[in-house]
């Protein structure tokens, strides 16, 4: 260890006082790339993402390095090395012909007044870090409730900057929400009662034991987010007390199996904690009947959650609010806004119907929280966050509420054409019908359509394994050719007793056009001209 | 419900296009503060946060309605909304005499590098929506996993990118972080044997069953991170099984008393799932006398988990790394990047010893996170993540190990120069000496302090009760003048029966200057000349 010499060592000082004090000359490498994407982001992400992807392991190569370097960097020579390895191999997620997940285009003014947020670094926590922030905030998680609830105008005042309470919860995402929701859940199901001090004190295994149930499960259709698994796991109620129900032909959550399972859960005094309804599945869009699971839920005194991280926002829609109906019934409800409220990513939610839901997982601390502040850090999972509640706030007065149902409208009205596209095509099958934006189908020829119709099941089980070689190399080679992206599952599809791998597609980026589809599957057509997928196919006619 | 003429229709269709493809004009509202923040982001914050605190109540009126606007508004009209109303009132946490919380001035790079990653949208869940950010995100977590753990170069290359495994997680703050520690030991204390299928699958009830023991408890001295009160309840551990040790007369967990909660434990049955060390308490930020925890971490075969998010820069410190000494045999180590790394908000991490630990939480799902693939989604807490590992990469980078090494040692050098500046101010008194850049200190004139010596008990308690009085009407009135701000708590302190309010500074902000730190004391004198806090003063004299 040597020390530095004075000059030296007042050298480094003067050069790290420099990065905190004078900002990049707009004529640095840093600066016009930020001029660049103030400009035009559109043309900042066709010029510097490049299209053909990359090996992973060839991109690895420049991240290998584990040792942090020990002397500084010039910001330029960083720049550079930015925007050759990283910007360059990144997804270009706002390209119209990404469709295969749910990022999309962002509104312009998200950027520079990201930039405000990022600028004024608040953290909500505490009202001492974020001011006028805070009550920003509830009133975003207000305006959410209010999209969900519909309740009347004198519930809101009460509510809204109520110290003891929230009406929600923000949060970097919809698995925090779904967490959040049934954290809330499991801590209302064994409040503190006579000696017992309440599941938030004692733990799962008292409250069990206090309640005399053997344990409590979490229902929701096969469908349900991968978020509902881990939260089983986190909240100690185990994954295998995710009860998964099946699906009837149209994705959604069979009712019957539903009652069954729950009548199943009852012969082993087994509590269901909570019935999740989905509005919007990840896979295919789909809406579980909630008018339907919130009567039964009611029937049975059971938390009934609506996860709608992907689909709430159809509730901006006069014509297709509907789909939805059963969802203000909800005891709570996840919205995601990094969705399809075109926020950048890291910004969900998740409301509660009864405005004290929340006092269920309160905490507090001496030096922030304090009892009857305003902190909204009292009520969330998370603790220090960003102000990212501000560009919620910025959508839903900039777009407003018709020009989210126009973008809704668009959406579902963009997957009916794409599934009639599909439909008239010769050479593809589609496998869920869209009831939203989202849908799946597959590279199925009719030669191939005919033969599984009169295929045994052990003949329709080899053909299908077959298929699904040919759509993972297709998407595969697809999103390696970088000019449009589509996702994959796999799903059990009405008709086929196996789960099939399908091609998944998303339909939010407003500047998806029609012509833009025809050439996704255009495109699908020439790649399955590729050897390897022409030897798949040929062992299926050789069947 | 009147549906729109088809003219108005396409009106709004065109102007919905707009805000997704034309962007903000640079003479526009918005395009003009985008400008100026990129010019002098020190200019912009000063003159646009107005410094004298408006009253919440007020500023509440603002953000008082819950319906979203049915109609758009101009980017132009809502950016001035923001500008007075938002901005404004918001809190300038980069100002060089805002010491109280732990945010601090940014380096000037980190804001258009923020717009890169915001532009990009990456979601780092899954390589199809980030490509190059998931070797990025894997590198950094290396970086800092070799910061803690120096484990050798053979080592890195075998887990960096290792599809199976991931050395820790990225996620949006301590709090998830910690909770992502905890979550791996419980699940590792309990893992699949025999018939038990393990804790992540039956939940903790039957683990208890299956190993006989009464409950699982959590260990950490009486300052540690209220993040760990809810990871106890979240994880189904219960609130009261979080044993919290008292320190001894420098904030640092006594080890005798630690033995004995644990040996208490055992009469109870219960098993400690962990014991946390702190690496830099948040009120203090004193550090836990690592070595001997982790002795007897070992000696009693337990997780041991450090809670470094605040002090874990120190490591970078050739002078001060040895204060962190033992922090290598922790089992995890929580580290914030938003903190001490100089990051924006929403950054923080977990790194685990054992490379493989992380599979205790491994979740798939059939769209994504499937086996053997790299995303980074299959080892988090959270779900979909924006790419804000880059901007820790950036900052590793440019600013390098050297660069902050001088941050670290210049934050501990000024608070010993302050605490020694209180005392030798009459009218303070120190009531927590600086061991990193944190110390606390009240109120409390020689005078009062001759009164307190002389006092029984009784007496000096209804002292430090005015005092206490007195601290917060003059943290209160400091916070609302807004030139400078320090934040208060309640501490048990060396040689007093009560917990004390006291005054709390964090000094990691480069850009304050031993003459701001006078400036906060003699603005508390003149504070304390307030006819309020005089009475209280009176109060004592009177005694």
């Amino acid at each position: 260890m040597t020390s530095l010499t004075p000059n030296k060592a007042r050298a480094n000082l003067e050069s790290l006082y420099r990065i905190f004090t004078v900002p990049e000359a707009p004529d640095s490498t840093l600066g016009a790339i930020d001029q660049a994407i103030s400009d035009d982001v559109t043309g900042f992400l066709q010029t510097h993402i490049v299209a053909i992807e990359r090996n992973l392991e060839e991109i690895e190569a420049n991240f290998s390095s584990s040792a942090i370097p020990e002397e500084p960097t010039y910001v330029s020579e960083y720049t550079e090395f930015v925007k050759e390895n990283l910007v360059a191999h990144s997804v270009h997620t706002a390209a119209p012909g990404f469709v295969g997940h749910m990022t999309s285009a962002l509104p312009y003014f998200m950027l520079p007044l990201a930039r405000v947020m990022t600028a004024l670094n608040q953290n909500l926590v505490k009202v001492e870090t974020s001011k006028a922030f805070t009550p920003m905030e509830r009133q975003v998680i207000a305006m959410l409730h209010h999209l969900v609830y519909r309740r009347d105008d004198d519930f809101y005042p009460s509510w809204i900057h109520n110290s003891q309470h929230a009406l929600g919860a923000f949060c970097s995402g919809g698995t925090i929400a779904n967490v959040t929701a049934l954290w809330v859940a499991r801590n209302r199901l064994f409040p503190p009662d006579g000696d017992f001090r309440g599941i938030a004190r004692e733990g799962l295994a008292r409250a069990l034991k206090h309640s005399g149930y053997e344990g409590i499960a979490v229902l929701v259709s096969e469908r349900g987010h991968y978020s509902f698994g881990k939260a089983t796991d986190l909240l100690g109620i185990g994954r295998d007390h995710l009860i998964k129900v099946n699906t009837d032909e149209n994705n959604r959550i069979d009712l019957k199996l539903l009652r069954l399972a729950c009548r199943r859960l009852q012969d082993e005094n087994i509590r269901p904690l909570a019935l999740v309804g989905i509005a919007g599945t990840t896979e295919t869009g789909n809406i579980d009947p909630l008018e339907a699971m919130a009567d039964f839920a009611q029937e049975i005194d059971c938390h009934f959650h609506v996860d709608a991280a992907w689909g709430g926002p159809t509730l901006f829609s006069d014509r297709y609010r509907r789909l939805l109906a059963g969802i203000e019934r909800a005891d709570s409800v996840t919205i995601d806004a990094h969705k399809q409220l075109y926020v950048p990513m890291g910004a969900g939610m998740v409301v509660f119907k009864d405005p004290t839901a929340l006092s269920a997982i309160e905490h507090h601390a001496n030096y922030i929280l304090r009892h009857g502040s305003k902190d909204l850090g009292s009520h969330t999972l998370e603790g220090s966050r960003p102000g990212m509640a501000m560009l919620v706030h910025a959508g839903l007065s900039i777009i407003g509420r018709k020009g989210y149902e126009l973008l809704i409208d668009m959406g579902i009205e963009r997957a009916q054409t794409f599934a009639a596209m599909i439909r008239q095509h010769p050479d593809f099958e589609l496998t869920s019908k869209p009831e939203l934006n989202i849908l799946t189908y597959r590279y199925c020829p009719g030669a191939i359509q005919q033969i599984l119709a009169d295929a045994t099941a052990e003949q329709a089980a080899v053909v299908n394994s077959l298929l699904d070689q040919v759509c993972q190399l297709l998407q595969k080679s697809q999103r390696e050719a970088g000019r449009t992206f589509v996702s994959r599952t796999r799903l059990h599809t009405a008709g086929y007793a196996e789960e099939l791998t399908v091609l998944r597609v998303v339909l939010a980026n407003p500047l998806t056009t029609d012509e833009i589809l025809a050439s996704v599957l255009a495109e699908q057509c020439e790649i399955v001209q590729q050897p390897e997928i022409q030897a798949l196919l040929r062992q299926i006619d050789e069947l």
